[in-house]
Formats: C-alpha cells, sequence, structure tokens
C-alpha cells in the first residue's frame, strides 16, 4: 500500500521527510567494467565495438555493417502502419514548433565607456544520441532528443542504438528519418558512448552526447564527460498531482498509473485538498491495476512509492510541491494558473484536468526529457540551448581602455598577476594615458 | 622553446595534432580521499568540518565560529585601499549590468491546436560559492561567480573560504560583500563541498555549487554531482592570439603572459600571418620572461605548452582556432568583426589590439568563469543562465486534447504504455470524441 498522509497528522513531517529521502534506486556498481571497455574501444575502435557487440547483442558485424543502411530504414519505414507514421509526424511537428521558439537571441551594445559587448550563440558541431533497444526504446524519445539538436543547427547527428539478436524497431528508425538524424549505428552499451565520445575508424567522434540509457551507459556518459559534453543523467520518472474534489478519481488514477508502469523505481504522488477524493484516487488505481498490462510494473511501484497527501489548502499543496521538485506536475485545480505562479521548482507543469501528462510525453511540444530526483531544484529539461553554446564578446576603444584600463591594472596587481596588469599597461602608455 | 609550426611545412598536421592532444594536467588520483571526507561530513557534520579545518587549515573552529561575522567584514573592508575598493566597485558595477543582460524571459502562446504552451524561468533556492585559499584566491572570482547569482535572484548565497592558519584575504571579503553573498565559512577543501552538498547543523544546504578549486575539491564537486547540481571542472587557462604583422610584439607578448603566468599548465599559443611577426613575438616574450614577477610559472607554461602557427591567411587562421576552441580567442586583427564571424568556438573573443585579455578577466563585463580544455565545443562560460532554471507549461482545452490526443494514444500504444494511453483515452471517452 502507498504511503497515506496528512498534514495535519503530528509525525507528518518526520514522514514526509522520510518520503523525500527514499532511496528509489540501487545503481550497480559497473564504473570498472566500464572503464575496462572504454579503454578496450580507445585502443582498438572498431574491432573492439564489434567484438563487445557480439559478445554482448549476440550479433557479428563488419566495419562496413556497423551503420543502418538508407535501404534498412526505408523497409522500416515500410513495415510502420500509417496511423503510426501520421502520429509521428503530427508529436515531431509539434516538438519542432516548441523548440524553435527557444532558439536565443544575440546580443551587442556599446556601454557608456565606449566598450562594445555582447554574446554570440553558436551550435554544436556534432552531437551523439544514445537510444535504448529492448524494451526501453521509444520513438518519442528520438524525437525528443533529435529534434531540438536539429533545432539549434548541430550539423552532425549521429545516432546509436542497440539491435540484440539483430532486431530493428521500425518506429525508432522512422522517428530518427523524421527529426534529421544524419547516421545511425546498431551498436550499445558503454562501447557506443566510448565510440561516439573517442571515435573509431567507422565512427567520428561527436561533442555531446544525449539520451538515456541503463546503468552501463550512464556510467559511461560520466566517464567520458569533460572529453565531451552530456546531458542530464536521468533517474527514475516521477509524478506528482495535485487535485481537488472537482475530478474524476479514474483520470487521476490513470495520471498516477502512467508514471509508475514505467518502472519499479517510478514515484506517483497525489496531493489533495479532499481527504475521501485521495481514498477514492486509491481505491480507483487499485482497480485499474487489476487489468493493467503492466501491472506487474506498476503495482510494486505504486506499492512501495506511491502516496496520498491530505493538505488543508493548495498553498500548502504548493509549498510541498517545491519541498519535492517533481519532475511532471499536473495541477488538476480550478484555476491552475494561480496555484503555477506559487510552483518555484518543477521539470514541467501539466495546467488542468484536460491535461495528462501522457499528452507532455508525446505531443504536446515540450520536451519529455526532465529533471528527476528532485534536481528540478537546480536543473532544467532538455531543450535548443544544450546543443548551442554561448561565446562571449568584448572590443575595447583607446577612450574605452583610457576609461576602465587604470582599475584592471590596480586589480591585476592585487591578484599578484603582474602580466595581466602590464598588458593594459603597454597599451595604456601609448596612449600616454 | 615553444613549438613553432607553419601550416605549409609536410608535417604540419600531425604537429598539430599533437599539440592539440597534449595533455596539460595530471590530476592526482584523490577521490578515495575525497570519498572519506564527503561520508565523514555526512555522517559528522560540523564535527567532521572542524577537524577537517585543523587538520588542513591549521585552526581550531567551533559551530559558532565556522561563519565569518559582519564584524570581520568590515574589519576586512577597512583594510582595503580606497583605490582597490574603486576598482572592485567599478567591475562589479559593470559585471551586473553585463549580466543583468541575460535573464531570460518567459513565453506563453496559444497554438492552432488550442493548446497553451510556454516557459518559466525560476532561480534557484540556494547556491553555494566556493573560493580557494592562498595563492589563488582571487576577488575578481568571487565577483565572476556570485554577481551572476544573485542577478539570477539566488535568495540565499553562501560561500566558502579557506583561511589557512587563519588569515583572511580583505579584497575577497570585501568582493563578497560587494557582490551581495549572504554567509561566508572559513572553510576549503572537499569537507566545505560535502558541507554545502549535505548541510550540516550550522551550514544549510545549497541546490547547486560553483567556484574554482584544487583537485579536492574537483573531485568532491563530481561526487556531489546529482546531490546538487555543479558548475564545470575548470582545466588549466588558455589564450590563443590571432594576429596580423600590424602589431606591436611586446603587447602580444604580455597576452601570451597573463595566461601562461596563471599556471605552469597553462597554454599560450599565437597565430600569425606573419612569420616574422611570430619571431618578433617570440623575442619579446623571452624578453618579458627576464624580469616577470612570475617567470618561474609562466617561463615552463610558455616552453612546454607555448606556440607560435603561422598560416597563409585569416580564414586558416579560423579554421585552427575552432579546431582548437580556445577559452579565450584575442583577434588583434584590421577587420575583427569580419573574423570574429568565422568563429564557431570559443569561450569568449577580444576583439581588437585594444582589448587585451586581461580585460574580461576584471572589468569588461562578461564572465572570466569560461570552458577551458577544448570543451568551448560543447559548453559556455558561467552565466545568469547558470544559476537558473526552466519549468515548461502545457494546458491543453477539451478541443485541443480531441485534436491531438488520439496521437498520443496511439503512440502509447506503439510504446506498450496502457496507462499513458488510457489517461487520454478516459478523458476523450467523457468528450464523446
Amino acid at each position: 500500500m502507498p504511503v497515506t498522509l496528512d498534514t495535519s497528522a503530528p509525525d507528518f513531517e518526520t514522514a514526509f521527510t522520510t518520503l523525500l529521502n527514499a532511496k528509489r534506486e540501487d545503481s550497480p556498481d559497473v564504473d570498472a567494467t566500464v572503464a575496462k571497455i572504454i579503454a578496450d574501444v580507445r585502443s582498438r575502435g572498431d574491432a573492439a565495438v564489434i567484438d563487445l557487440t557480439a559478445k554482448f547483442d549476440r550479433i557479428t558485424l563488419t566495419p562496413d555493417t556497423l551503420r543502418i543502411t538508407a535501404q534498412e530504414i526505408a523497409d522500416a519505414e515500410a513495415q510502420v502502419s500509417p496511423e503510426d507514421a501520421q502520429a509521428l509526424h503530427l508529436a515531431a511537428e509539434r516538438i519542432r514548433a516548441y523548440h524553435e521558439r527557444q532558439l536565443p537571441e544575440d546580443a551587442e551594445w556599446t556601454d557608456e565607456a565606449g566598450a562594445t559587448l555582447g554574446w554570440r550563440w553558436t551550435a554544436i558541431s556534432a552531437a551523439g544520441l544514445y537510444v535504448p533497444g529492448g524494451l526501453a526504446s521509444y520513438p518519442s524519445s528520438v524525437l525528443m532528443n533529435a529534434i531540438p539538436a536539429k533545432v539549434a543547427g548541430v550539423e552532425r547527428l549521429a545516432m546509436v542504438v542497440p539491435t540484440p539478436d539483430g532486431i530493428l524497431n521500425p518506429l525508432v528508425l522512422l522517428a530518427a528519418k523524421i527529426s534529421g538524424v544524419d547516421e545511425i549505428y546498431r551498436i550499445g552499451g558503454a562501447q557506443a558512448v566510448a565510440a561516439l565520445a573517442y571515435g573509431t575508424d567507422t565512427i567520428a567522434p561527436v561533442d555531446k552526447i544525449t539520451g538515456p540509457g541503463n546503468a552501463f551507459v550512464a556510467a559511461a556518459k560520466r566517464r567520458v564527460f569533460g572529453k565531451v559534453g552530456i546531458d542530464m543523467i536521468a533517474g527514475p520518472s516521477e509524478i506528482l498531482v495535485i487535485a481537488d474534489a472537482d475530478n474524476d478519481p479514474d483520470w487521476i488514477a490513470l495520471d498516477l498509473l502512467s508514471q509508475a508502469e514505467h518502472d519499479e523505481s517510478a514515484q506517483s504522488i497525489l496531493i489533495t485538498t479532499d481527504a475521501d477524493f485521495g481514498k477514492a484516487v486509491g481505491r480507483a488505481v487499485i482497480k485499474r491495476l487489476e487489468t493493467l498490462e503492466r501491472r506487474a510494473i506498476a503495482g510494486p511501484s505504486w506499492r512501495d512509492f506511491g502516496a496520498i497527501i491530505t493538505v488543508p489548502d493548495l498553498a500548502t499543496a504548493a509549498a510541498l510541491s517545491n519541498r519535492i521538485a517533481p519532475e511532471h506536475l499536473e495541477l488538476c485545480v480550478a484555476e491552475p494558473d494561480a496555484l503555477s505562479a506559487q510552483i518555484t521548482h518543477a521539470g514541467a507543469i501539466f495546467l488542468g484536468q484536460w491535461t495528462p501528462e501522457a499528452i507532455g510525453d508525446y505531443i504536446g511540444g515540450p520536451n519529455h526529457v526532465l529533471p528527476t530526483a528532485r534536481s528540478a531544484r537546480f536543473s532544467s529539461g532538455l531543450s535548443v540551448l544544450d546543443f548551442m553554446k554561448r561565446t562571449t564578446l568584448a572590443r575595447m576603444t583607446p577612450e574605452a581602455l583610457r576609461a576602465i584600463g587604470p582599475s584592471a591594472e590596480r586589480l591585476a596587481t592585487s591578484e599578484s598577476l603582474q602580466a595581466h596588469g602590464l598588458s593594459v599597461t603597454a597599451r595604456l602608455d601609448k596612449l600616454n594615458r
């Protein structure tokens, strides 16, 4: 049974802190294995990647067959139903439209000292996208990672996806094609991350790697960080629903279950102003679990990490939500905008009862790669900015240098950095001050 | 002697690649020590911090004296000369003005499907700033880290700075005061990072930690990443100067030395279109090194990692620069804007011969915390955005859900995520489609 809490109970604070700090994931320590795999790929390149793929994915590749061909992608596309293809296209279009609005602006201005200052944004040249194989091979993840990269202007987007026993996922390949992925390699695991980071004869290195993966992939991303950029290391998914009594308990139950079905470590929390409504949602979850296809996953998630919290008012709900800093936050209340204004930490907010979180996973437009494990306190979901970087610009005139240079000399001296100061002094001397 | 390269030489590509891949820093493996320190601070809190500070900084503290008092800060301020104070104030004002322009805008719009979409930026609630002690205790670093945090709207900014043997740096404390730092603790090393990340009885935990530090600090930041956000792990400083013959060799020599004097591992590279000018700069560096206060640092840096590269034209210079992806890039050419437009990867660009890089370290306005070790390929200097995070917003109406919901159902089914689909289906059923 999930935890049931009430802020009016004397032990609430203790119980809530326990809920906040519950460790939901035991990451196996695979770092030593991953270090060996990376070293192997760095020294033997393609040969190492091919050997490791034979071992883990049970397929025999050559340098010529590492890459999935245009013909294979066309064949995959032909296997996708027109309805599925249309849904993918609509999703891609909406995700692209949302992310195009994130393109940042350059700036340049001249200040009162005569200094021209500003910045300029440029795209990362080459990015790598990791896509898991097997059960967690989601076409929607391909769209969510690849489209922001292409909107940013990434010239070369290389995707890796393991194909255990040689089985390709047609929807994943179609999503890659729709998103504008430039190269796809049928490899996975730490070896794929190493190949993207360091390059092999067949796979040119990239500058940044994004995308979800298992413990090996996460450990490999941590290890290559610095050599290349990486996105966040994602943890298990979470949802927090704040709902008043004026909701259908079954809708809220399904919203909670749509996180719980991802992973036994996923967490679904309901905060409600009405204890009876909370109980009704609890019953609806149990009822839905009876027939849910993934009840073997969603059941344990709800049992071990689910929670129903009763609060006296929405202000208390917002305060608790800010302590949780949820990845996904649904506001199923009469005035969601007013409640949203009180939220300071959340990855994504879904406003009103007509906005189930699943809309955001697929088709809404915002990105579904979001900060987990309370990291919405300090980080954001994936965006176009993750595939760009900013170069700052400064240009002094002789007059500007005369105006502000002496302060630079002064500070350089105070930090005992003489050459810093002299580089200004030499120029000011030429101007005879 | 620094390397001298010419793109017209047959072995240029090999020599340039060697230069690019030269390992400039041996990070000692302090990870096991750091893991123990963090575990100690997590279990014993203040007591562990106090013991470790006694051991490493040779000062005896109590929970009551961990924090530097307002009186101590006022005393420090009284020790700073009016000229130094004025320089710090001018720098702070210019840095603040630059960073205020980085404040991002929220967005909200309604699309043709009737979905209201957007995002909202909020500040991180609490940030920690690490400031090194001893030689590398730079007031300018305090300004560059603290001001963006305060411009972003960080409510609580806690600074840590070790004070070996109890010695305070008055300029560092004044810089903290000018920047609006809220709390200062006289602790450093991995123990300070652990205290900021996990909190103790005296020091409340923060959400993100920024600022430079030694190998112990860097290892501690890597370890607490996830629990809190961190900024980049900075490597040794670099400068690339692209200069035509129409420059004073001594100015360019000083610009190169202003990086070299930071660290024996710093790297200074000149790319020039005129081989004779390159030689003149080489001679000027040697001459300046004779009298430079920090010649024991700058000399080895220039000898081991310096380079002078001759190119036939500025387009070639830009292409090489983009492969280097320098932290600092000076364009000492007749038309710096035209050359700047060809630069795709650089942390900061300094345009024209009147803009020595040192201006950017102190007083220009842009941040001096910049991506090192070729990471300008995928990352940016510190900015206001590093102290904020973005929450995405989505709101469907019944009509919007009717328009796009069926595609979400379709994609959920294709990914075998039944509850995701049902959360949409239940709502659409209510609308009778």
